[in-house]
């Protein structure tokens, strides 16, 4: 129940909330036990391809061939049955990965497991040229990802990341009360699709872009990644060295376009 | 530079970008070599600050009085000077602590170190009953704290922390990329200060309102947490046990009062 008040209206009413769970990620290769990964807070659903999707980005998986098969567990402590994701290989996981980089993630963690200031940026794809953007298609991406948005609406609590054709047409929406967390999910369900890299897509989220997006839509070969809101100076940086196109502020009939605007046909709507 | 379309006009102007660089946080006691703890991804500014509060929302120090000194420095690969921060206690710091806890942050973590789901919930304190705030105090804080905002109305990529007197008198507010970074700024700052707990204050926070942010506040002994969006299930629950007034969606002259609702004084305005 919560006790909503406006102006001198007070009325105790029942309420939606965003769901936030803690959520373990695990990994075993055949024949070995489970090597804890990390623990990231997260909202409830999706949940083997957020532990999947974050493998992916921090380069511990390079594929979904990789992957024999993802285990929900609950080894007993826990509320829910999928707080603890088992995510089993087909090779040997080398646990000295994860013991040199001291995993430890939040609902918005992406740098997770860099000890040192100079491993921030992992390994990243080249990016092809194009596709080339009207702004009208561009323009029309977030009321598309609000459409799509199961949870938001109800609760103003959640991120959501997209996956749209050149053309604009939705392939894919997820959320999270992290974005890093959405992302994850969104790119992990295209890897176990086998629908990786994400060349000629765009990506949109309904937050700012940090550096971490950036990598993360770098690693899943985005050429480009727009945000709703405002990116920051590294996402910048990073997405200039990365050959991605970075849009921000993509509101209205209006956005930012800060890093190979080549890909955004300014000159027709 | 960017390239902002605003309809058919397009043009090409300078732009000022939030910053976001990664910060590492340093512990040694008297002789002891300095222990790495975290990497945050975070907006310059108030580095000490943001240092201390984070060691303190962790547990790791319990008030001023353990800290000798805190020095910026360069070990040579980083691009400023502050990117790495060092903490000098004056007792000696266990650094099976670290070892054991796992630590890696970002600009949004709070739960960094919890190698186990069990251990999500640090310590805090009792919170004391009041203070008792009218609604009309409430729906005056996001405008004091947008207006004491330094940069967030140039670049639109910073949350902010504020705290507030029970009056609405402003007493402090901290920026960053990461909301749990200007929250870890501003308790660093009171700590520092040799202002904690926060009894009798109003925190209120630019986005929405997670568990980490709750469990943080709590730890500085915040009465009244309150977000201009929306709350977690998990803030909400953690709020609930942990005796604090958790307000959600404070905007115009609404608000929802989640937990707690005898500090909110909701018959007068």
């Amino acid at each position: 129940m919560v006790t909503a008040v406006r102006g001198t209206d007070v009325r105790t009413r029942p309420d939606r909330l965003a769901g936030e769970e803690p959520m373990a990620i695990r990994v075993a290769g055949p024949g070995q036990a489970p090597i804890d990964i990390a623990v990231t807070m997260r909202t409830p659903g999706h949940e083997a391809e957020l532990a999947v999707g974050f493998l992916y980005a921090e380069g511990l998986i390079s594929g979904a061939d990789e992957v024999a098969g993802v285990e929900l567990g609950n080894p007993g402590a826990l509320s829910r049955p999928d707080d603890e994701v088992l995510v089993r290989l087909r090779r040997p996981f080398d646990a000295g990965l994860v013991a040199d980089r001291h995993f430890a993630v939040s609902s918005a963690c992406g740098i997770c497991g860099k000890a040192a200031l100079d491993d921030v940026h992992v390994r990243a794809r080249p990016i092809p040229n194009g596709p080339v953007i009207p702004p009208g298609i561009l323009w029309s991406l977030p009321a598309r990802l609000r459409e799509a948005q199961a949870v938001f609406e109800a609760t103003g609590g959640l991120h959501a990341a997209g996956l749209f054709e050149a053309d604009g047409t939705l392939i894919a929406v997820r959320e999270d009360i992290g974005r890093h967390n959405a992302l994850d999910k969104l790119i992990g369900g295209r890897l176990l699709a086998g629908e990786l890299p994400l060349h000629g897509q765009i990506l949109l989220m309904s937050g700012r872009a940090g550096f971490e997006l950036v990598q993360k839509a770098a690693v899943a070969g985005a050429p480009i990644l727009a945000a709703v809101s405002a990116p920051s100076d590294l996402a910048v940086e990073a997405a200039e060295r990365l050959g991605m196109t970075l849009v921000g502020f993509l509101r209205g009939d209006g956005f930012n376009v800060y890093t190979r605007p080549d890909r955004v046909a300014t000159g027709r709507v």
